[in-house]
């Protein structure tokens, strides 16, 4: 793997897609990030839908199975990539770091201003390009498994703190990058409808001994995260040490673990989150490569001083050096009340994926460690984003916590303002919730991840 | 769902395949399990393979697929029958309970004594059989989510013991079928090597302050367990009454769900176990179908006099009356050294699944509840089956445990002795764990799961 930029990244390179050359664009010639969209063939009985591979440029998706179809790519990409954008999905991608960046290569030679061609690549360029807006977007990979970490060392202080006033911060927390198995096929991409849980709620404090009571969510909840698509798999037994771990990647998405916090306080013991979490998690539907985010790479977060050094096996220089992402994460809410009054919706936090206390590197490898197989197309997901700061604490259960008073009972919620004088300490049905991802830095231009968006309706009857 | 046994299960039926007949077999032809085998086509670089569904009976296999490209199924079965298994494995038996009995009957027809036909018929007996000996079997259904429970109160009870010797059972347990999931990557066939796992383990308790360690596992253990595919799935969203469980279900089978005792100590909190399970699950290679098993169905556990009831969402009458299963479970330990001295494997272990907390149907309409979407081709496992006799525990943690002495800190693990004069706390290299699990009721032929079985291999270096 390497961790510099190159070429592809070259600020000064434009499309003749114009929107792609707007500077508020999240999808620059730089980006190319990956997805799926959905063809449909044939009507009546003999209608038939698949998934295309794509890739978003500006406001449109270059319909990338159209280049392979048409020819065009044959002429033009080596022959390995050729081969590899046979097969479904963008699985033929998982043998090798290289195909991507092949790709990104031959798709700006594609999408450049000034390439040439005559009438016949005009009309190619005609037919290839989509709306996004009209462009039904699926799953980019087909995900078989979904694991969850806890890597925000804020995020478990803030939430351990609640639970465990004393001893916010379990003893395994700086050995051990946490994770636990989610589910996968509940997840949904940007833009599909989030029914509210029903579940198991806890005896009401009143009267502990009256026993659970069964019903919607009422402590309704989103969870900031970063999730990373896993390229190619390792053999059963066989760990991935984490001098290798980047080669294992594909890229990076957005994703919301929404959480049912009230089932998930009754439920959690001893064997973790189940209900409070499988019953949706959003994902953004874009794949942003590893090779486009190559100029957003930092260093992993900066240990404070008298915290042990990990393990051996954690612990590798080019990881520490490169294995961090400079991503601006940011939610968004808008309430039913101020969608139907046209207000914009309000910005409830902002934060940067460089505070994690664990990289993606240390992640796969500790998950591989006791040889656990990953597979391509797996998400590793990061757990909720939290910074140091109020206004960067990645959920509303951090967000509206306001500590605890001088008795050492936990002070009420401090409700989020709405601009239309409504309040929030957890969601309400008809709240849409999105988070949005942007890479900036001095020389290159801005990349983004698009949204990872939901809204709230009521549980079914 | 019908719960009642029906002329599948006549005991008098015989089949021409005489193993079936053996009163010792666990495939007579009442009970017909599902399978699947790998199948290889051409040669060199031409060479594939692929999963062709299967039954057992007696000692061979019945080579399902065949019967279809034979023509024969088209000729003797009803059409949507066979266009069920037109589709790949056995997902087109998800559609109804139905289709699971008209294949029995259809096949019983094939594989009775006395079944007329010509020469023709009898080509294609020969040919659709294959020695179970020499069949490599596959998982019968691609796994694509698998989820754990922790149904054996007994199980938790004396688990609960080891950690909270106060508070053995935690608050929700009587009211929640507590479950998590598992890894659905490792899943492997009876059979599979199982490699040691290396992991963190927590700093030793001679040395707190030093640090935890990386290295093999020395705490390995297996746990017994039952475990129920899916047979067809829900909506996202929709959950799944109790009252309409079982028609969900399409089987069982035999789950060894390989546990890392000291990785599982130091990493599970605040998440729940993750690297201490997921590097291995062993899967018994058949299905037998909940249509074999009706006549061992029997009421649900009855719950303690003082135990809550379940609310409202887990409680059926036809669940509680038909929703438990009685099979009699085993679990066999053969050390290398008895291996090569040709020594039997010793029992360690015999209980029955009737002891479960809660059923199949409760954990599934669970699971549901809150709108997960569950698939066919899932498998939820029940967690250990342990039950309240000390020769009944389902794991070698709760089998050696010898309790807490007047001091209140644990004695020594009581070993248990093989006839090598070896001793085994937990499992050693070399050893090979096989799981057993038999039906037997007065009046009905006994049937059987097939054998669930792995040999430790040492860690990789």
């Amino acid at each position: 793997m390497t961790f510099k930029p190159d070429d592809t990244h070259n600020p000064e390179l434009k499309s003749w897609v114009e929107t792609a050359n707007d500077p508020a664009t999240e999808f620059p010639i730089q980006n190319l990030p990956l997805c799926a969209f959905e063809v449909t063939h044939g009507e009546g009985e003999q209608l038939h839908s698949h998934a295309h591979p794509g890739v978003a440029i500006g406001d449109q998706i270059l319909d990338v199975g159209l280049l392979v179809e048409s020819g065009w790519m044959e002429r033009e990409a080596p022959e390995d990539l050729v081969e590899a954008l046979q097969q479904p999905y963008w699985f033929g991608l998982a043998h090798s770091p290289r195909l991507v960046h092949d790709l990104r290569v031959v798709l700006q030679k594609f999408l450049a201003d000034g390439a040439g061609g005559g009438q016949q690549i005009r009309r190619l360029r005609d037919k290839a390009l989509r709306p996004q807006s009209r462009t039904r977007l699926v799953e980019p990979l087909p995900i078989f498994n979904y694991t969850d970490f806890y890597a925000s060392i804020h995020h478990a202080t803030t939430v351990g703190a609640m639970f465990r006033p004393d001893n916010p911060l379990l003893p395994n927390y700086k050995h051990v990058p946490i994770g636990y198995h989610g589910r996968a096929s509940s997840i949904v991409v940007s833009g599909s409808p989030i029914t509210r849980p029903k579940g198991q709620q806890s005896p009401p404090e009143t009267d502990p001994g009256s026993g659970p009571v069964f019903g919607p969510c009422k402590l309704l909840d989103y969870e900031l995260e970063v999730g990373m698509y896993i390229a190619r798999g390792n053999e059963l037994g066989e760990p991935v040490p984490i001098g290798l771990a980047h080669d294992y990647m594909l890229g990076l998405c957005l994703v919301n673990d929404w959480s049912a916090r009230d089932i998930q306080k009754w439920e959690y013991q001893p064997l973790g989150p189940f209900l409070a979490k499988n019953f949706a998690t959003t994902i953004s539907p874009y794949i942003v490569t590893m090779d486009a985010l190559a100029p957003f790479r930092r260093g992993a977060m900066e240990r404070p001083a008298g915290d042990p050094r990990p393990l051996p096996y954690l612990w590798d220089d080019q990881d520490q050096k490169h294995g961090g992402f400079e991503i601006t994460l940011e939610v968004y809410l808008q309430s039913a009340q101020m969608a139907e009054k046209q207000m914009a919706p309000v910005r409830l936090s902002r934060g940067s994926f460089r505070d994690m206390y664990w990289t993606f590197g240390q992640m796969l490898t500790h998950h591989a460690s006791n040889g656990c197989n990953l597979r391509a197309g797996d998400l590793l997901a990061s757990g909720t984003v939290s910074g140091k700061e109020s206004d960067s604490r990645g959920c509303l259960l951090e967000l509206t916590w306001d500590g605890a008073g001088a008795d050492g009972k936990p002070r009420p919620r401090r409700p989020i303002q709405l601009p239309t004088g409504e309040t929030r300490t957890f969601l309400a049905d008809g709240d849409t919730v999105v988070f949005k991802g942007i890479c900036e830095r001095e020389g290159y231009r801005t990349i983004g991840f698009g949204e990872c968006r939901g809204t709230i309706t009521g549980s079914r009857v």
